[in-house]
């Protein structure tokens, strides 16, 4: 996994183009670019398999529950999510088949949807929570020293303060 | 974006649940993910956007570009890219529709089989290699003093030694 071709191919790079990586720069992102892949898809993973439920699917549930009245605009879920909309309310509609979530018409202004966290939804949270919340435990605190964590959460504030600024 | 349910949810979990994290690991974590996921949004979304090609599709170019006669056998390809086998014999398929790969069957023994990257393959390659290499300096790089790459190396090494220790 790597960003750039091989050093053979970097003579048809125009001279005013990119900087490369260079060895140490390349060895730094392919190694947090596959950690970051491979956590993910381990999180992934182990909640499917325990609980049924993806990671996707678990964080519109946590989203959710962590309003007042358990329940966001379509807008604003897909935010918290990071997920685009299309992508949103297609797994807003598999969840309203399971009996999770539930559509409203926004009363506020009679104009766009808000997604609803059902009774049952939010219990399906809650037998589901203690899963990937040891994955994380086991898979990245376990693995770090005091000094990484701080590390790690300095660098992830840095770089949303770059991709996602404060609007 | 969290892996835990809001604390008053906490109630339902059993004495000997998991470790549930502490607002800071809590904090670390979210930054964590959320700039994961929006660099790699970003970087395949500024790739598709100037090329056409996604970035997983660019990693399987990528991955035969660096091998001796560029050609890898389809399960190492997998690998390599992180990828399952049916997600990458249908991305392969894909290249092949554009003339960038082809299959072949392993002269060695007879079975399995190879993808190979063409002449065109390699060319779309170098046209499009400027492209990310630019993306990760300006969003990851450039927002990074020496120490946090560092530190970026050194977690991601470690939670790699975890996640696939090496065979």
């Amino acid at each position: 996994m790597s960003t750039q071709v091989s050093p053979s191919s970097q003579r048809a790079v125009p001279a005013d183009g990119p900087r490369w990586l260079d060895a140490e720069e390349q060895k730094a992102w392919r190694a947090w670019l596959f950690s970051s892949m491979l956590l993910q898809d381990r999180l992934d993973r182990e909640l499917t398999h325990e609980t049924g439920i993806s990671h996707a699917y678990y964080e519109i549930l946590v989203a959710l529950s962590e309003t007042p009245g358990r329940r966001l605009r379509m807008s604003e879920l897909a935010d918290r999510c990071l997920s685009s909309r299309s992508r949103l309310s297609h797994a807003v509609s598999r969840l309203e088949e399971r009996g999770w979530v539930r559509r409203e018409v926004c009363s506020e202004d009679g104009r766009g949807q808000l997604a609803v966290l059902t009774d049952d939804g939010f219990s399906a949270l809650e037998v589901a929570a203690p899963v990937p919340v040891a994955s994380v435990r086991a898979h990245l605190f376990d693995q770090l020293n005091p000094e990484q964590v701080a590390a790690m959460r300095y660098m992830g504030e840095t770089l949303l303060r770059h991709l996602d600024p404060p609007s």
